[in-house]
């Protein structure tokens, strides 16, 4: 896209600081007009800090990212068709669909966030303004799924660019306004001399694509394949080519230019992204997958009074026992829905940084959790021991393989610029390296596992799933002692003859034990 | 209940003080074992802050909060069907149950609360007891539904006592964990030498509720109509009972003890109530909420390919203005429920300190914001100027009426104490008083008028509407210029020969302009 070269120039060396800065401002949601100067204070008692309105917009984009899911776990599946092919039916439209509203909303999302990193403070009108921009958002995937059902008819391609143009419009008027009330800026921009170049290259990105999507509604009219090439450009082109150019920088050994440069508006890996809102994001998009087959259940497994009195004599127990399945549905997907949110809230405490990079790996991580549900609920759908139970299980177990090894990637591409990443507890050689590992690794080695052993004891498959789901939060509760153990057999079984390895662990941890807010204060 | 008196012992006049930290240690998400001691920090590497623990869970008790509307909402009525008849029908059973499930829900979020005012750090193990806890606050909404639906049958209330003691007993392991602990617990008790007495006392507390549940349990098998009793004494009582005092000390003009005493585990109106959690609980409601209609949208109205093709003769766009009314419906209730967040976000922008009265208020508050998305699609679900159309656009303005006014008894309510509530901003003199008057009493008022309006010119009553649904946001944004306008015409009609007022009131308000900053750390 060219673009690289323009947003090499806009650097700084003074990231950390501004970090810093910014996640103190965040945080203090309490104290608006904190970081404005005395002077300015005076004038703007308008101003306010903007962390409310985030954590506001990431509820309302996590909702919209996942809501493409209901209608794939509403198709129902006939018991007398085979699991494989009605599958491949769900798989070619609506499995598609999410995936791609998904990746869709998570790209407007990391505008949001690259938006919000300028704009740092806010005031009534672009509080405003960004609702505006927040429900064209949430419109998004509805025009995203006319478009998938009707691929042929331009409706879907205008209704997509015509949301996505009046998004442009409002986010450059959020600029342009922001830009004209400096004090609403991010500290270093407001301090800075080249505000129009900033204001200008800010303006230039943000542009880039409704100016494509405008072309895109244009073409579509005289051949609309076209359209659909320029949208994937505008939502694809500019990650894959930075990727694929950041891969060959570090494939071919060229270091980096600086590690501490701030880039504002670039689609390098390594762009620091707010860890706040990922949080914020990963704990609405957790909380509604746990949740969404409660929802089903509050609203479709309250029997009717008169068919109890008819079908089961009367007898509410025998009527709920239809709904068992279900229910045990809603327990084994909130268990390990919340597991895997268990194992992110450990993973991002030790997070000091998140990059882009790790907010994409993050981004696939949750779009297969928004899928467990659905896979929980086929596992019960079924006859016993019938081949599409089993297969129903298997998916299971491959989801939660994935969900699981994309948050491990995260930790693994976290580890290899670990100074700026991570807290010394968790780098290599740390006290918690270790107990990471296992937490981290545990879903994924049992979700393998318990794939295999279905693949060869398929008569017991149910009774391995269930007692997998009873089991693994008993391991998350012991895994700290399992680890100690699991490294006392390792050095019992290698090493017998050397002193105790641990101890010499300990006193290099000793080092490394900096006290976390001397990091990050 | 006779708690009032073993509660008042637990008294601290450090409160000020203590709530800064809480607020700080809360809202420092980023820097965990901030306020532990250094000494202490060596030892427990494993504490974290509790931060995104408690922003989960309130994103999952809001989600189950407002998921009693869904039947509601889901629920056709009749084109022919008068429409008082069938929310007669309605209002007695699914409206009952969706306003007492978000009671409840808020109940047990409000116990919630308090126990993480007392345990402010948490490690792996709580983390995973409090998913636990949260599976079942989860599941009361069906429980409570099933009670509902079959009030002679004892498996309801069988089910429900069941979840609430099994919630207790959780609860009280967590505090019995946290006290073997003390460096999870409130700093406040960290250094009291009261340890035992403050232990006992909250599990005292926490345990009433499930030994109540127990022989509410209990009685169910005996004569079941003393199950409810019991259960709505231990849901109601104490909240009544303390509100009744507290209302009785304040008519009497009975001083209160200390205005800044502390209390742990006590039901009085003024006691604090953490204010970041009443924000992060009030998002996702309002989030789910101006999101709720989008979801039926893209689950429901995407037309079917062969539908297109057989009855609107390939025709998308004549397929699509069918759901045209849907589409209103989503951007009106979207629009109103997004403003309504807007001004409960300035509200608490100004609020330093919530109380649990406040806190009730915002729950009645949000339970009517829960029903707007309903009220909306009643109002484009019948034939233009029927009966039907009139009534459900008089109950969406009686809703938004109910959703405003509450807002603004927050803010009457925080106006009693405002030295320790409000930020000297908005307090009675101050530079944004009016200005907060007007954001919250303009959808009251607004409500208000369209109501009688369309009581008057019922021929009108849908383009009154929409007009109301248009013009509402635009206010929104010239309010600051209006609200001037207004004063300067008030000035002008009244006393137009006294010199500028305005003049002297800024110079009132220069005093009470305090930096915000200086005011909370």
């Amino acid at each position: 896209m060219g673009e690289n070269d323009d947003s090499d120039i806009i650097e700084h060396h003074v990231e950390e600081e501004m970090e810093k800065k910014g996640a103190r401002s965040y945080a203090a949601s309490s104290s608006f007009l904190e970081s404005v100067s005395p002077s300015e204070r005076e004038g703007h008692s308008s101003t306010q800090s903007s962390h409310r309105l985030l954590a506001y917009s990431d509820a309302l984009i996590s909702i919209i990212a996942t809501v493409m899911i209901l209608p794939v776990a509403h198709t129902k599946v006939e018991d007398n068709e085979e699991l494989r092919e009605s599958l491949q039916g769900l798989l070619t439209t609506k499995i598609g669909v999410y995936l791609m509203t998904f990746l869709i909303v998570t790209v407007a999302w990391a505008a949001h966030i690259r938006l919000f990193q300028v704009v740092v403070r806010i005031d009534d009108c672009l509080a405003l303004l960004n609702l505006a921009c927040m429900m064209l958002i949430t419109f998004l995937p509805y025009t995203f799924s006319l478009m998938a059902t009707f691929p042929e008819n331009i409706l879907g391609i205008l209704l997509f660019c015509g949301c996505v143009m009046v998004i442009g419009v409002i986010q450059s008027v959020i600029v342009l306004y922001a830009f004209s009330r400096p004090f609403l800026l991010n500290e270093q921009i407001q301090i800075s001399e080249n505000q129009t170049f900033y204001k200008h290259h800010i303006l230039k990105v943000i542009m880039k694509v409704p100016i494509m999507c405008f072309f895109a509604s244009i073409f579509s009219f005289i051949f609309f394949q076209l359209s659909y090439v320029l949208l994937a450009i505008v939502i694809f082109l500019p990650y894959i080519s930075q990727c694929l150019k950041w891969c060959r920088s570090k494939a071919i050994g060229q270091v980096e230019e600086t590690p501490d440069s701030m880039l504002f508006y670039t689609y390098l890996p390594n762009e620091p992204l707010s860890k706040e809102r990922v949080e914020a994001f990963s704990d609405g998009v957790y909380a509604i997958v746990a949740t969404l087959l409660i929802l089903d259940i509050c609203e479709d497994n309250v029997p009717d009074p008169t068919v109890v009195q008819k079908q089961f004599g009367g007898s509410l127990t025998a009527a709920l026992r239809v709904y068992g399945p279900e229910y045990l549905a809603y327990f084994g997907s909130f268990a390990t829905v919340g597991l895997l949110w268990f194992v992110h809230h450990s993973l991002f405490l030790h997070v000091t940084k998140a990059t882009r990079f790790m907010g994409l790996l993050n981004t696939f991580s949750l779009a297969f959790v928004g899928g467990l549900p659905l896979a929980y609920q086929l596992t019960h759908e079924f006859p016993p021991n019938s081949h599409n139970e089993l297969e129903a299980i298997q998916i299971s177990c491959v989801i939660i393989f994935f969900a699981g090894i994309f948050q491990l990637a995260i930790w693994v591409v976290a580890l290899y610029s670990e100074q700026e990443t991570l807290h010394p507890y968790v780098r290599y050689g740390g006290r918690e390296h270790v107990l990471m590992l296992a937490k981290l690794a545990l879903y994924p080695c049992i979700a393998l596992g318990t794939f295999f052993l279905t693949c060869i004891l398929s008569k017991f498959s149910a009774p391995i799933f269930h007692l997998m789901e009873i089991t693994v939060p008993f391991a998350f509760l012991v895994l700290r002692i399992l680890v100690r153990l699991g490294l006392a057999l390792l050095r019992l079984l290698f090493c017998p003859d050397r002193p105790d390895r641990r101890i010499v662990i300990e006193e290099e941890a000793d080092e490394t034990r900096v006290p976390f807010n001397a990091l990050v204060t």
